[in-house]
């Protein structure tokens, strides 16, 4: 599939993803248990929420030497260090390639975009399927050789469809869902099974122009400037923790066919940030913000 | 008071600023006009709206030896041109300079940025006088030798000393009003006295975040932009024509406080601006939005 | 080959794009001869530059009840308007679909971006063939359905491979090329047969960082900030006109893996509004530098 | 002097910036170093530059509650701490408030900007003196009531001169200076008098148009975006460690008089971000690149 070689080798490398309540020398002990395993730390990003009293972090260091079995890190960590410091974690190994769903509707920039970077090899990512309540965009799926799935989602037939999505997602072992300008509204209920792990892309500059047709609202408003924001769905239509946002220029002489063609440059950017930051497990979310480490 | 020279020479023209319904014709007719009368076109721009079929003029043109007397052109372009074409047009002499208002509550910033470049000379404008709910700037209208009015202003005396200020705006002459962070709600009747003449600036990017509380607003939701807005005031809060919008990235890492320090810097910038393109006589208003010629 | 269908509807229009000495009346001129033979003007827009005193102006109008017949329209704008204004004109009709060659070495991220706007219709352009130094980029050809051909240029074979890529240039009946990081340096031979028809992509903000490895010498040289230009090639390496640049913040933590990561973003991003513009036919250049109508 | 409150309150705080050769754990001996001494951490940020392999840091702590006595704090570090580890490194405290002096030549808009953050108490700093080689700008230092001191620098008086500009910055215990549009080189020796503490604003994205007349330059070239560029100054002209930079987009309709006018917005914020951050002690300079934390 992949016909341009990968432009990165793969390191063997583990990734703590950290939040917990504030309190002196978490870090030097989080630190300390790496070095002392013989864990050589490649990267550390720590941010400290003083309103809120939060600590938040991410490490990755190398698995080669290190002390602690790879199928027992997180049990070790557990027991040793995050138990005690009431820590929320999730722990990842990059050679655990993350397996991505995407849904399409009729506009294909975002889905290009996406498409090319999996194909030159700029994401580690899998994506095994490809879904969409119209069957435009089989032909792009074809070209790329990613298998395409047709649900034509109705508000009658919804509930029952979602629930044949849910399962092929399970089958397939989908780690997170990408809406690549996908116009339907997830159900909280297929929200519910994918927390955090659903990216969406909206076309404006939320919270400005949430819901339908934000370039006609944009235009009608007279804005200077339009925007994009990625962020991951909620139950809330457009009100999930915001990831990434863009923007552009825009002025008098744009008619809103204007802004819907510049607009698309934005999204598609906007969009692949988001996700790439998720792959490389640079986002933690904590009451609806996300803490997005560079 | 300008102890800094201005930097650049005053040209005696005139400028024309037109709307119309759009027809075949019209550009060719205007410059003809002004051809035929030796005026020398140094300005020119257009644009057509072709969704509400309204065309949008700006020219400027030297008065050296164009042929009308300078108090009768108004009447020569109503009677030989606009007339017939229905259009609805301004006529700006740049002899005359415009006298501006600001009101300002506590914050020194924009008052700051606005009295620099009036006192560099970088504007064509006099600023007659200063007007306040607070006397904590008096101190600053003192440093640049500007009058300061301060006008306790309650929800119980508003209307009584909103006629003051009018009384003291006409008596002064002022031709706008620049609201630099002047923290109150002006009433209609006193918008109504400068209709698309009083400039505001927003601390957001409207219309995200209307109202109190911008930044505060922003962090809540956790976007990664913020924005600051000038607008002309219309009685709809925060509602009225854009005129300039500018943005600068955030992160997890700003709190309140440091958005608040970081949108001083748009806020000031993105106000300024707005009042230059007043002042260069470059913005129409037709249904609550701009068209600002570059 | 087209799978998806364009976006817009073609409108039968002509585009003059004229540039003159600057004298009074050429605008009213021009618009006359349109109007007079009742041609419905949909775009105009002008340029003065006051120092060099030269016009500017782009005019597009519908063909339908026009009252010269296509293939006169050259002849009779020519006698009856350009040569006594010693216009330099060109004249488009958009019938005419532009043919586009692309040139590319193994850096895939523009090839996959012109040729998702190609397939979804994004733009009106014909891209018969692409041409190569490597046949890395042969499989994304395949895939798209475009021909791809293998010149594996040197310096010894150079003068040779050029003549006959212009020979199939010509016999494809080519009007202009784009290098979508092509990274070979075209001969002045070539790049004469093509003035202002080839457009390339450099990887920094020019005049910074011309020539080889620029996100190295960004990287050394600490900036802040790094960039992407688009320009007509000439025979002077990266001094050719320039069309568009953008640019992304970077910082201390950017290596230059990093910087390269960013940069391709905006690399394709900046190219393909460059080709954006070509096509609408919205560029006129003078003196090495370009009039970038909106 | 500050007739405006501060808007800040003082916190006692100390701040350690560090940088020396990277190895395992020496993020975890600092803070263990602070925790155990009842430091209170309030800000922590550290970057590895894994191709040099150089370990940064920045370090502040809350003073009260200390172990260490404040005018110990150094000599207990270096002997307990950062001998071993070969640490380059510097102590500030927060209630040291550090001395600038400004140099300008004529033009006031980086004067005014930074004058009105003083005044306005934006900034922990003290402003003793103004030194300028012409006496254009010494109303705005009269107004502001600071102290302006007129030395006329030619080439023939230079060494002279600046000697007694160094007597009179070290009699008024300067501790850094910033070139606010000051249009002279300084010499190599002046220079050496305050390494990494003199601050310069270029009027240009750098290193594109170092030297004279930039906005000149960059209408030659016909750029579509221009830019100011905040350094260190080092003896090479334009070329030190740059701080921040900041761009704005152009186009063919401005003329170099046009740049001049937006290019003064832009140096005014750039210069004073950069300021703010000296002021912040968030700079560390190596081989001629600077890390500036957030």
């Amino acid at each position: 599939m992949k016909t341009i070689k990968p432009l990165r080798e793969k390191k063997n490398t583990a990734i703590l993803l950290i939040h917990c309540p504030d309190k002196q020398g978490i870090l030097a002990t989080v630190t300390e248990f790496l070095n002392q395993n013989r864990g050589n730390i490649i990267y550390l990003d720590q941010h400290v929420d003083r309103k809120e009293e939060i600590f938040y972090m991410r490490v990755e260091w190398e698995l080669d030497g290190f002390a602690i079995p790879h199928d027992k890190i997180g049990e070790y960590f557990e027991t040793l260090i995050a138990n005690a410091l009431q820590m929320n974690w999730r722990l990842y190994f990059t050679d655990d390639i993350p397996r991505m769903a995407l849904f399409v509707s009729k506009m294909p920039h975002c889905l290009f975009d996406i498409l090319a970077r999996y194909t030159a090899g700029e994401w580690d990512v899998e994506i095994p399927l490809i879904i969409s309540n119209h069957e435009t965009l089989k032909p792009v799926a074809d070209r790329f050789g990613v298998d395409f799935y047709h649900f034509p989602v109705t508000s009658e037939n919804k509930a029952e469809l979602e629930k044949k999505e849910i399962e092929i997602l399970k089958e397939k072992e989908i780690d997170f869902v990408v809406l690549a300008r996908y116009m339907q509204v997830l159900s909280g209920d297929f929200v519910n099974h994918f927390p955090n792990k659903i990216i969406n892309i909206h076309h404006s500059f939320l919270p400005a122009f949430a819901g339908a047709k934000p370039y006609h609202a944009a235009h009608e408003r007279g804005v200077k400037i339009i925007g994009a924001t990625s962020h991951y769905v909620t139950s809330d239509l457009d009100a999930g923790p915001i990831i990434e946002q863009d923007v552009t220029r825009c002025s008098h002489i744009d008619t809103v066919e204007k802004l819907i063609r510049k607009g698309r440059d934005l999204e598609k950017i906007v969009l692949s940030q988001a996700v790439y930051k998720h792959l490389q497990r640079k986002i933690l979310v904590y009451r609806n913000r996300t803490v997005v480490f560079n």
